[in-house]
């Protein structure tokens, strides 16, 4: 039996990401294919960096896309930078922050952690202490960690690097587009995310930018594959333990010499094109203000639900917000009736946040103030089922105060 | 300054891929997302790996995607099957045997090569003296190299490889779906393919089958990331040096645990689904069928422009045929012109074939009797405007008797 069709239900993406893309989005991955050494790709490829170059805020020119999710880049990011038994130091706060360590213990570098409580982030003082003491390579360090929510300030964090001879490398696949970041300004030398996000598009393309000292480093490991070898190319003995991942020939790709590597993911590459596009053209600081906005609307729109909002409200991420599933509401239970009957997705999380919160999401295409009313309606209509008491139109009535003042 | 929307030119791609998509895996793409652990979500999954059951010709519980390119899956099988210091064996009949190798090799894999002349395959008798020979623990075999467009048969290699204790790994990302591949007759532990060929999608979704065998191997390599280790998971301490690419844990995001990896790459999912939904419903054998009726109105035609085709034709892949350049012709300037003018791609090749050979496709949407014809009109008129003696309609007219004759 070969089913029919895809047809996929309607649903309004409030939880933590993947969520709802913007339609042109959509549109753009039903445009024709073309070669991938066509002028028209060619031309295409490089509109790409440029628009991420005002994505990320940087004049980087290694500023390409990863055929992959935002795992992807962040293991290109790690594996290009890292040798193994290379001491990297990663600043754990959330579930992200454990990824990165273990993308970092699979890349056979001497991983240290540091953590704080899950719904903190990280003074810089205390991740200077820890760079003096572990003397790392690399610095990973997450931006927003949707398991719990934070947005780990960065901003003094590459003058800290700097002084040590420290790369610094940021993981922005949450917050990027939603908050503020700036690539050059802080100091970053790597920085990947994710088009699925406040940028708006499906999982599958992974935005990575390099300075040009990481480019340096991944540049010194190059190594090009048999087959496609010419006169003149040498290899490092010192190469990437990863084909698809060395940043060295990625970079050759993307670059002048258009060395074959992989061939380009063109739809993922015109939804990610397309992604950069609109946030450019409603402008940087006008999305990361629209996402302060409706992320404020939601957090207030919950409270005035009367539900208890986790972690440190004052470095929380503007795209999501995590509130405290109440007493005697199942909170699997409650999520699966907002989808049923709303067509409204939010989200659980992870380890020790399971079960005990809920995550809200108002990023990218639905960090809208009809996307936030309506979720804050239907959230109270499914809690009042499971026999919570709330306060009726309190999370409406929170939400579209936030929403009068703005305006 | 931001640039318009996409708006790509028409082109009819006939080159070795990518090539230009079904309509119908085109609009898949544009179709909304749904967050990944929806109901809909699950069983689109589920749809999509059985679908690729059919599309493999097996029964393999683990036939999943991979997130990425091709490239992606061939790194994916080759380190989650291949420890460190463990011996690969693969034939190289061109480019892509390299790149099979060259990933090996970053995998710090003992890798042994034997090489047979570009245009050429490997006789049974040849492989297994090999295998004797290295004793290795795995054979990587590519199925179709389009660099020189054969195809290397495989179906007296898997009973070798079972004799000698070895695993049996092909890549068949060029072949797959233009010409016949038995994954379980033909005693396969690992298969993997791209969609931008002969399935006539994009690049960016990588399908991939693994026998019990391999899964058993890749599973007692099994590590679960901290962060979202439970009770009771336990790790090798012989983990895959990759995170993104660690099939054991991929096995567990797709299969009924659906433990949290990557997010699903959600359109390049509904494009891999439509791709072998397509596929199935035309009939597995039909579309063979089909490619090698066209495939064979190719050759022809060629021949009857008074080309010569390159390598043994007798073991050629239906989809692609590599022609000599004529002595005079500039074959860049005559590919640029044949696109220019006609919207019409053909490939140029790699490495000793560089610049003597064009590839022409005919594969997935296009191996069609309308877009065989119009290349060989378009490019009877560059060949002559290049100067070359090519006969009035010639290629025309014996690639319309190889339709005639099989209708």
């Amino acid at each position: 039996m070969i089913p029919g069709p895809l047809d996929p239900p309607a649903r309004l993406l409030m939880g933590p990401g993947p969520i709802s893309a913007y339609p042109s989005v959509l549109r753009a991955m039903s445009a024709p294919l073309v070669g991938q050494y066509d002028p028209f790709m060619t031309s295409a490829m490089a509109e790409t960096q440029e628009l991420y170059r005002g994505v990320w805020n940087t004049a980087n020119e290694a500023t390409v896309l990863i055929d992959g999710t935002s795992r992807a880049a962040i293991e290109a990011a790690i594996v290009s930078l890292v040798r193994p038994g290379d001491r990297v130091l990663v600043p754990v706060f959330g579930r992200f922050g454990h990824l990165l360590a273990e993308i970092a213990e699979r890349a056979l570098a001497e991983v240290h952690t540091i953590e704080t409580d899950w719904g903190q982030v990280f003074p810089a003082s205390v991740i200077e202490e820890a760079i003096v003491r572990v003397k790392p390579t690399l610095l990973a360090l997450v931006q927003g960690d949707t398991s719990t929510t934070m947005n780990q300030p960065l901003e003094d964090i590459g003058d800290i690097c700097r002084r040590h001879g420290v790369l610094f490398y940021s993981d922005a696949t949450a917050s990027l587009g939603g908050n503020a970041f700036d690539a050059d300004a802080w100091g970053l030398d790597a920085a990947t995310a994710g088009l699925q996000k406040c940028l708006g598009g499906p999982s599958g393309s992974a935005p990575i930018t390099l300075s040009p000292r990481a480019v340096e480093v991944v540049t010194a490991r190059r190594r090009i594959e048999a087959g496609i070898r010419e006169a003149g190319d040498t290899s490092s003995a010192d190469f990437v333990r990863s084909n698809y991942f060395d940043l060295a020939m990625i970079l050759e790709y993307w670059g002048p010499r258009r060395l074959n590597h992989h061939t380009e993911a063109t739809s993922m590459l015109y939804a990610a094109r397309e992604c950069a596009r609109v946030l450019l053209s409603e402008g940087r600081d006008e999305v990361v203000a629209r996402h302060a906005l409706a992320g404020r609307a939601m957090l207030e729109g919950v409270r005035g639900l009367g539900l208890t909002v986790f972690g440190d409200v004052a470095h929380k991420m503007n795209n999501v917000v995590a509130v405290e599933i109440p007493d005697g509401v199942p909170g699997d239970a409650a999520r699966a009736a907002l989808l049923a009957d709303f067509g409204i997705e939010i989200g659980t999380s992870f380890g020790p946040l399971h079960g005990r919160v809920w995550r809200i999401g108002t990023m990218g295409y639905n960090a809208r103030k009809d996307a936030v009313l309506t979720t804050l309606v239907a959230l109270e209509a499914v809690l009042r089922r499971f026999g919570a008491r709330v306060p009726v139109g309190g999370g409406v009535e929170a939400a579209a105060g936030v929403y009068a003042g703005a305006a």
